[in-house]
């Protein structure tokens, strides 16, 4: 069973909070981000939920990530609409009472100062609600903040919106070891005829994590071959050993380097 | 809290296996694929669940699914490499041994018939394996079949291979009352304002969900409401009292008809 604390490893789990991607309305691109923001801060993201606008059922799901995994993200329900219960749950997951947070309702005073005609109302008094004991998770763009309390970091579900409220949350994370990631691409070999030699090269290094990817695009098909782990030499060490194995094998390849 | 059972809802859960998805490398869309075409089917997605190619995550996260909803539709780790597990952890986690189907293997030998110098290799026959009990979801790609036990269907990673295995599940769902939806478009008014009426009508129409998702494209900021109901006839309803209840607040709003 994999565990927050084994071998040094700093885990994460994202809780995504929204009706719209349960119904296939809207297509989640926040579990990516905060994936790829996690890896480069040494934090290994290790399971992902999506749950509905249900009280219950976000409380249940938060309890069983936030006691499991290090640090817990969610994304999505904190607007000032009926549906947005994120802050309720969060609190009540945590035995703690909601508070209007004075900096938030400054900055909304602020914004809707610049607007005539306009004033506050219960909907915006809504998006300035922390729970007791919260702190918050501010963010370059012009939204309410998001919050973290505990292990929890509650962030906005808007892509944009969430990734500006990330790069208020890395500072606060205890970093593992930073994952080293190459691929090791094969184009016009099937996957059935890279596993042996795959197999026999992950066998000899269980530190590496090696998968495979099949693609089949614009008429080539083949394989990305991704190698991962924590020791740079050794992975340059297992990209070597995996090259030659393909190549005995009568497998040509093509190296990549991954994307920061 | 919810239930499979409750009020004539037939629910589902995806479990999404692979770490290529929780590492940020893989963007998914499968989620989002098979909740419109749950939809489709009178089947509402009610959970999803993302795990790594981990046999005991596989098995636990399966078990807690598969116990609670009508059904389990897993994307992943179905291909020929040692990472590909999925059938391992089904095959265990309802206690049944795995064999070679032999339709599969016909149709691997049927495929590599017509490519010389390639032979029947572990890899290949690792794709055949089914769970005692199991029935096979067959696509009309060239891809081996996925397979079905319980009320768990076991489907490929790859999003052209999902969605052509999907079309073999369908008619095995028993669905429940098909959901209609349509969306109403504001323009220029922010979530704040839009709140009070949207709580108002949402209110008075219990069994219709209202959902409200912001949107910034572009300079032009606004929100899509979107209402979503079993009953026809109420949703219009609901919609009309909507649009009147926006613009008794000053706020116009466009119509607009859901993609079916």
């Amino acid at each position: 069973m994999m565990s927050g604390k084994k071998d040094g490893r700093v885990t994460a789990a994202v809780l995504i909070i929204g009706d719209e991607i349960l119904s296939g309305r809207t297509q989640d691109t926040n579990l990516r981000d905060i994936a790829k923001y996690l890896g480069v801060h040494g934090v290994d993201l290790a399971e992902a939920r999506t749950v509905p606008d249900v009280h219950e059922e976000i409380i249940a799901a938060l309890n069983a990530l936030r006691a499991r995994y290090d640090y817990v993200l969610t994304t999505g329900g904190i607007g000032p609409t009926h549906d947005d219960i994120t802050a309720d749950a969060v609190a009540a997951a945590f035995g703690v009472e909601l508070y209007e947070h004075p900096e938030i309702i400054e900055q909304i005073e602020a914004r809707i100062r610049s607007r005539p005609g306009v004033e506050m109302n219960a909907a915006m008094r809504r998006m300035a609600r922390v729970p007791v004991g919260g702190a918050l998770v501010r963010s370059a763009v012009a939204a309410p903040p998001g919050f973290t309390i505990g292990n929890v970091f509650v962030l906005a579900g808007v892509p944009t919106i969430m990734r500006a409220m990330l790069e208020d949350v890395g500072h606060r994370l205890r970093g593992g070891a930073v994952t080293v990631s190459r691929t090791v691409r094969v184009e016009g070999s099937g996957e059935s005829v890279i596993a042996a030699p795959l197999e026999a090269v992950a066998r000899a290094h269980p530190a590496m994590s090696l998968g495979s990817y099949p693609f089949f695009d614009a008429g080539v098909y083949g394989s990305n071959l991704v190698l991962r782990g924590r020791d740079p030499d050794e992975l340059a060490a297992t990209i070597i050993e995996l090259v030659a194995a393909l190549k005995s094998a009568g497998i040509e390849t093509v190296r990549e380097m991954d994307a920061p």
